[in-house]
């Protein structure tokens, strides 16, 4: 076991720049290098790492090829805009260094299958950083399902439902890439915060899978009339022709008969959720009310139960959360940032396999592209793709670990 | 103008019962024939009838044909089992009486062809009788939408989330037609509550129209399970193969780009709801949290407002649910059922078109075998028929009354 992790970051916007002072605050990981294509963004980075560790010397990089070659380094961590998570982490890999990949969508399938085909080729595992598996009622949902609250579960949703205009239309000032993607393309474009818990409640890639999905798009109107409103209607950014539908909506079919609704909406007027949603025989949970019905459990017939009772109960709450709790969160969105970094530094510490993999990150990246493919096609199904080969019908659950997503491992928790 | 509307009633169950007593509390209205399959059923009530009005005489039939020959009847209303309402709402067109049609969907697009043509041709309106557009949460969002507190709408949703499973498993033994249906057919088997809002909200048939759908089902297990549980598993309804999917999402695309979600969710057990949600540049709508938020009018940025501020406040509130209130609310279902039966008495009475027409009644019946189509397809996308034959693109608003659902006419009202 590595007592110390050495990580690089490439990556360094406000993101990559919250991850490398989260990491910092562990004393069990040294950045030894950080890059980005701004050179003055590499270089604040680098000073700041210096600063908050006092002492140490950290290089800064606008070639990534630079930052993965170097033989002080365990894991690279990629904070980078979305279309580049694909060939980062395949550098990564082949230069032996454990990836984890921000939340993102891909650009195109291959993509997807080339960082699978690299982890396959290489043995050096990827990790998928979708720091919603790790939320508090996100994890207490995880025990509920394993412990068969719900019944047997037939549909999910969730959503990526955040007001963006602000960053999105002053994307070419602030130098973030979503404006672009909103620009040109129409999809799925961040189906991570959603789909990551839902693949683990479904038990995908571990005898279950993803079969196809359709999708569809709304008009889109929120983002210009935010930029008229902003920056004036004789604004250049207001003749901008955005291809990005206000919302965008995605129907998937697992192999078991599950359904799933995924919801985009990015550029209207809205107080935040994540929307999420579970279904089964006994069972029904709303984010959108705060509330569960548990057939037989909840106190009245029909009648919506507050869920805090329920992460508030540490009868039903994640163990995890329990500890958490206990020791003091930490760490950015609640503590769950904090969390899935654990998850992936202690991976490498161990040296196995991290709780959201390879597969899981191709399946969840795979849909930005399907879903345009769909809407393109008005709607029709799509195939999605089994980057497991088929691996997926007797596969079990991850490594036994704290931090697991396919079981909840009780023993090893003091609380 | 007719100072006493003449009706006679076809389907006897409780709907239609219930839908009797209802309007034998208008006194301008008499019943004069009842019919049902079950003779039984339509004797009964047929005495309930006379009990209520004492001294008239009301037929009592099994063959509708029977019933909508008679010439002292001005007008038919259907509350059948869904499969009839088609033929029935022609032979009584044909007969020259009004059609009113209960909640439903169709069998097949040719059965809504069908409606449109025999109107076409006979000049006989019929009115579908969603209830829900009358409601008081829908009537004021309808009034916030024509007020373009909403800005541009872009996507709306809502559905049907109701636990049957009782009344389903039951419907061999309490003569309700659900079962057979479930057994046999898999779609959105009862799009009304929620459609019938959203296509007075976006214009259907009047500036706009419903392009394609794209239908999905989760696998069924609801049912299954609730019939072992209580019939025992060794029942012979135990061994039922049920079709009808737990959930079923449909997205709907219109001709101006706006998007439909509609959710079909009968089997597991929750709490009620229609699941309504508005979308536009300007503000979200949500039932489930009975909540709204108004850009630069709600209290707080971001912030969830209670909905109730607005649809207890005249300011907000559509006119007639003010007068209705004012004047002492009646009726089932929160008095939308009272609403949406004067909405249709006042046309026979006046002889003009109903706020909800033909065209909206067809389009709204079609979405049924539509996404059986699109399941049956793997979620292919479908077209769906333009009833009005291309009219839509011209068509104003219905003709002026307090009960119009294209427009708010103030002046109506004495609040």
């Amino acid at each position: 076991m590595k007592e110390i992790v050495r990580i690089g970051i490439i990556g360094m916007s406000g993101r990559g720049s919250g991850t490398m002072q989260m990491l910092l605050s562990m004393p069990d990981v040294e950045i030894k290098a950080v890059c980005d294509l701004y050179p003055d963004r590499a270089e604040k980075a680098k000073l700041r790492a210096e600063e908050l560790r006092p002492g140490t010397t950290v290089a800064a990089y606008t070639d990534y090829k630079r930052l993965v070659e170097r033989n002080d380094i365990d894991a690279v961590v990629i904070t980078s805009s979305w279309d580049a998570h694909g060939y980062l982490a395949v550098a990564a890999m082949n230069a032996g260094k454990y990836a984890a990949i921000e939340c993102g969508g891909a650009c195109s399938t291959d993509e997807c299958w080339q960082i699978v085909r690299t982890y396959e080729k290489t043995g050096v595992p990827c990790m998928f950083l979708e720091n919603c598996n790790y939320g508090r009622q996100e994890m207490t949902l995880l025990r509920l399902i394993k412990d068969n609250l719900f019944g047997e579960v037939v549909h999910v949703q969730g959503g990526y439902e955040h007001d963006l205009r602000h960053e999105i239309a002053y994307g070419h000032e602030n130098r973030h890439y979503r404006y672009d993607n909103y620009l040109n393309r129409c999809g799925e474009f961040y189906p991570a915060h959603a789909l990551g818990p839902m693949q683990k409640y479904l038990n995908i890639n571990r005898g279950n899978r993803m079969l196809t999905l359709t999708s569809m798009a709304s008009k889109a109107r929120g983002l210009h009339e935010f930029i008229v409103k902003s920056k004036g209607a004789d604004s250049p950014y207001a003749e901008a022709d955005i291809r990005q539908g206000d919302i965008v909506n995605t129907l998937i079919k697992c192999a078991h008969g599950e359904t799933m609704l995924l919801t985009h909406d990015t550029t209207l007027p809205r107080p935040y959720s994540r929307a999420g949603r579970v279904q089964g025989t006994k069972g029904i949970y709303m984010e959108d009310r705060d509330s569960i019905y548990i057939e037989g459990l909840s106190p009245n017939h029909d009648q919506w139960q507050s869920f805090a009772e329920y992460y508030n109960n540490s009868e039903y709450e994640h163990p995890l959360w329990t500890e958490f709790r206990t020791s003091g969160v930490t760490g950015g969105h609640g503590g769950m940032d904090y969390l899935v970094m654990r998850a992936f530094v202690e991976s490498v510490q161990m040296g196995v396999e991290p709780p959201l993999d390879v597969y899981d990150g191709a399946a969840l990246m795979a849909i930005t592209p399907l879903s345009e493919e769909s809407i393109a096609m008005g709607g029709a199904p799509v195939a999605i793709p089994d980057f497991t080969d088929g691996k997926w019908i007797k596969r079990g659950p991850a490594p036994k670990s704290k931090y697991a997503l396919d079981t909840v491992n009780f023993d090893l928790f003091g609380v």
